[in-house]
Parts: structure tokens; C-alpha cells; sequence
């Protein structure tokens, strides 16, 4: 009897596309984070912030995934960036072989750094690698405290954490020491950021940090 | 060529099963729950209050469903109901061969009314018919006006929609007139809920809206 389990099938497909992915994303110097997070976390918002406060000091495009609509693209395309659309049709993630389509229609000799934006979920994003050169995930404050240990994986894989709308913080019952305690049990390297994305709160120090990932790349 | 449509074929199955779990529940004269929603738009803490809400006036069990802990089960059982805990280790959603099996094991003829809390994710749960009444998804003010239209389906099958953190919405920018907009496109048929799972606040009229249904079924 010969038995074929789709899923290891599936992921290792996916995991040689990732594979080319990053030569590819390598060969011109790239600095690639794949954004992930539960949906209405903020990471659009993120983005769009993020954006204005590297205009002028650096190029970059972003890879927008969501099943059906284009709503997020438009909202990144706003500020003045390269956009491409993903559209999964249903499906709950991202993989290697739509981010790799979509970078080929991609203008990436005049950018620096992408962004791929993830379809909004804490499970399926987490088991396909993109190629990308860190995760990034944002959780928000009034989320509360036990997503962490109620969605380890996608925490454990992250080089960042943004903690967002820390401007809702007083009026939730998130608690910051909670989080800390927690994340040094499921990623004690990760860096956080605290940050708002509605008013632009701590997305400086974020933005510093980027650059000097980029810088990197680029010395 | 033979060519196996896994995915045709994996619903089929879980049609087979939600039909068997329905006419279990029919038999009881049980009403039955599919309650969804993204992580931490507050599934639990409405979970909880409701059943500060009917204590005394209805006998509720709840099956969990989570990735892998039982911090959930653990909250409700503190709160006095029979629990029963669906370990999906890692898979994005429940399906009705996991229902039907934790409904075993629920004295449940001592019940009238389950709750089933599906895996925090707003795209594969949607796809799973565990046999239920109906689906109630929660959103919440802090999640942004756009999710009715960025995952259509889930908030399309709603019978019962709860927007939930209706104490926060003075200090975000969900707009209820947006929202009541984009629900009359999606799902006009919806009954809809403005809670505040925190404070307990619109959680009284939810309940009688349940205790009808209930009625309903055991006149």
C-alpha cells in the first residue's frame, strides 16, 4: 500500500518556493519581513505609519495578501508605494509560490525593503516560510493576555513582536507585566516594540531599528 | 487518471458527521451554538457572563475548542458548567467528527442548551458545519469597520452577530453606521447584539433573545 500524506507533500513544495524565494530576495539585497497577526490586530495601520515615517529616507514595496478584497492594498498604494495584490480566494494564508508570483510583477530593482502582509489568522500563516528574512507579528492590547500561550507558535517564530494599540492600554485589563513574563517563556529573543498605530505612538523606535536592518544588507 | 479531490472529499465526510451530531441534538431537544470569532475579539468572556446571566433560569454544558491548552475550559468550569475540551493540537478550526465525540461525553441529558466555542479564526471555522442551530461571530469595536467585507463568508452564515467591546468604541474609530451599512450588504437577515462581554452591558438582551430560542425547542 502506498500512503501519501498530502501535508508533508504540501509543505515541502512549499518550503523549496520559499527557498528560491529568499536567493532571489538575496541576490538584490532585500530586506524581507513577512506581517502576520489575527485580523483588526493593526497590521495595515502599522504599515501605513510605518510608511510615512520612512518616506524620503528609503524605497520599499509591499505584497498584500487577503482572500477577496483589495482594500488593504488601497490603502498602502495611498502612501506612495509599490503594491501588489494577493488574492488567496478562501484560502487562510500565504505561501512561497503567491509571494514568489507576486514578486516577479514587482519593481524590485528600485526598492529596498518589503513588507508581505499576511492574511489575518494566528495558525496557518505560522506553518509556511515565505522566504522571508524574519516574522514580524503584531498583537494588540485589547486582545488580552493569553494569546501568546494560545497561539505559541506563530510567537515562538517571531523575530518581533509589536505590541499595538498601546494607547487602549488603560482602558483594557492587558497587562504589560503579563505579557513580558509570558514571552520569556515562548520567545525570550524577540524584540518588542510598544506602539500605536492610530497615533503613531513608538513606531519611530521601530522604524529606527528597521533602518539599521537594512543598513545590514546594505552597509 | 484517477484524481482524488481531497478537499471535496473531506467536507463530504464532515457533512456525513455534522447530519449525525444534528439529529443527536434534535433527539435532546437541544439548542446548539457555533459561536466564532478571530482571537480575542472575546468569545470567553461573553461565554462567561452569559452564564452569569442564565444561572438559575437554564441548564448550558460547553465544548472548547483550542489549539493545544485549556485555559478557556478552565475559565468556564470556574463558572459552574459541565466542559468538555477539544484539543484540535494545531489544526485552525473544528470539525464535526471533534463535536460529535465530545458530545459523547457530555451528560447531556441534564442539559438544554451547548455552546460550542470554535478555534479564534475568522476563515477555515466557517467552512466546518458542526451540526449546530445556528452560528453566532462575535467582531469587536477594536478590530475596524472593515472585517464584515474582508472575510465575507463567516459573517454571511451569521444567524446572531455580537458586536462586542461596545465600551471601548468612544476611544477607536469603528463607526456603527458603517457597520449596520456593510451588514445590510452581507447579511440583512442577521439579529444583532451590541455587548460589552467586560462590563456585562447589552449581555441581559441577548439572553432573553436565547431563552426564546430555547423556547422554541421545548415549548
Amino acid at each position: 500500500m502506498v500512503q501519501i500524506n498530502m501535508e508533508s507533500n504540501l509543505l515541502g513544495a512549499n518550503e523549496l518556493l520559499a527557498r528560491r524565494n529568499r536567493s532571489a530576495f538575496a541576490e538584490q539585497r532585500l530586506l524581507v519581513i513577512n506581517l502576520m497577526s489575527s485580523p483588526g490586530s493593526g497590521k495595515t495601520t502599522i504599515l501605513e505609519r510605518s510608511i510615512e515615517f520612512l518616506a524620503g529616507r528609503l524605497q520599499m514595496g509591499v505584497i498584500e495578501g487577503d482572500l477577496y478584497t483589495d482594500q488593504d492594498a488601497q490603502r498602502i498604494e495611498k502612501k506612495g508605494v509599490q503594491v501588489i495584490q494577493i488574492n488567496t480566494e478562501g484560502a487562510c494564508h500565504l505561501d512561497a509560490g503567491m509571494v514568489g508570483k507576486a514578486f516577479e510583477q514587482l519593481p524590485s530593482a528600485a526598492v529596498e525593503m518589503i513588507f508581505i502582509e499576511n492574511v489575518g489568522n494566528l495558525v496557518c500563516p505560522a506553518e509556511f516560510d515565505l522566504g522571508e528574512d524574519f516574522r514580524a507579528v503584531v498583537i494588540s492590547t485589547t486582545e488580552g493576555n493569553d494569546k501568546l500561550s494560545k497561539y505559541p507558535l506563530i510567537f515562538h517564530q517571531a523575530r518581533v513582536i509589536l505590541l499595538n494599540k498601546i494607547d487602549l492600554l488603560p482602558f483594557t485589563d492587558f497587562s504589560l507585566d503579563k505579557f513580558k513574563e509570558d514571552l520569556a517563556q515562548i520567545n525570550p529573543s524577540a524584540t518588542v516594540f510598544l506602539v500605536s498605530g492610530r497615533t503613531g505612538e513608538g513606531i519611530d523606535i521601530w522604524i529606527e531599528w528597521l533602518l539599521e536592518e537594512v543598513k545590514k544588507k546594505r552597509p
